[in-house]
């Protein structure tokens, strides 16, 4: 398998670690955003839409959206509960994820990064809905150590925790302030304690 | 079952069509978004990030988020594709949905339709992001009957569809102009000839 990747991209990153989670090998081709890499015809021809990560399997064919490429490798593994209402859970956290949580704080960090002189009047509402992410996310961690239990013979985690620990991890690079999230804190620090375990500025070899 | 809704919501239109489609009987409670209705504690309790569509099933527990709701109604069913990979592409097309297209044509026409006064400084990006949008799906139209043709035993349907014609149809109370594009008008057609097919305004009886 070929992987399409942009390194510092956390929707990239949630791949790469569930590709080292469950020891799949694969091609690595790191394509620079910022130099348009992505938006080449040729690259286009392979994703439309003209983003990262995308997926190539063996045969040719090929996978977008982050959150539908860790559902691929994920399926008949641990990380993909077998029940069909822990599946949908498992989903409704991805969805979270996509549509409340990086949005606004992937976005923040991305400002913060690249583009802080463009686009800082962006911040103030980002930030606000950022943490109204967070807290979602802090409330459920109270009771429960994964975002779903899975079933599947693992230890627990799913692509749900997989799909929110990206861009959580490096909130901090968006200007949030995770020390007042004790729960979120703990299950980061849980669920970073894997023996596979890789950063989000790890090549991978 | 039960389904929290709100008529005019396209992210409930999905649960409320699919419903159709598979004969599924339920229970209807209408609440109003601007009556702040999804903003009580007593809402809250049951999704605490206070948004409808929100599915009870009969034991109580509770599923969130339009994607992973019409999921956990199509597992098993014609609508959601026996194979992975066509499982990962159905899935490619429902975040593309929520991503892409959601936060572009549903919030113009959430604006044209209630918060003209206030909002309409966001409409020309928004416009813009949607029009990039709907040029994807025209391209994929040209070559595909449906996003992902499901090989479980139906017509060919899928519940990407179901996500992606849900605002899509009413693209034009957001001031989306779908004449330009002849693949979806057909597809929005092709999709709409269903016995069971119900409209965005149809109360559920």
């Amino acid at each position: 398998m070929k992987l399409y990747d942009y390194l510092p991209s956390g929707n990239s990153y949630k791949v790469r670690l569930l590709m080292s989670y469950l020891g799949i090998s694969y091609e690595w081709v790191n394509l620079d955003i910022h130099k348009g890499e992505t938006q080449t015809a040729g690259f286009k021809s392979k994703n439309p839409v003209g983003q990262i990560p995308l997926l190539e399997l063996a045969d040719g064919r090929r996978i977008a959206e982050s959150n539908a490429i860790i559902y691929f490798l994920a399926e008949g593994t641990p990380y993909w509960p077998k029940n069909a209402f822990d599946q949908a859970k498992c989903l409704q956290w991805m969805f979270y994820e996509q549509y409340k949580h990086e949005p606004s704080i992937a976005v923040s960090r991305f400002i913060h990064n690249y583009a802080m002189e463009q686009r800082k009047d962006e911040l103030p509402v980002l930030t606000k809905k950022g943490y109204l992410a967070l807290d979602v996310m802090e409330d459920h961690l109270a009771d429960n150590l994964w975002f779903v239990f899975s079933d599947s013979g693992g230890d627990g985690r799913s692509i749900a925790d997989v799909a929110l620990y990206a861009y959580t991890h490096v909130a901090g690079e968006g200007g949030f302030d995770l020390s007042k999230y004790p729960n979120i804190m703990a299950w980061l620090d849980r669920f970073s304690d894997h023996p596979r375990h890789i950063r989000i500025t790890d090549k991978p070899t």
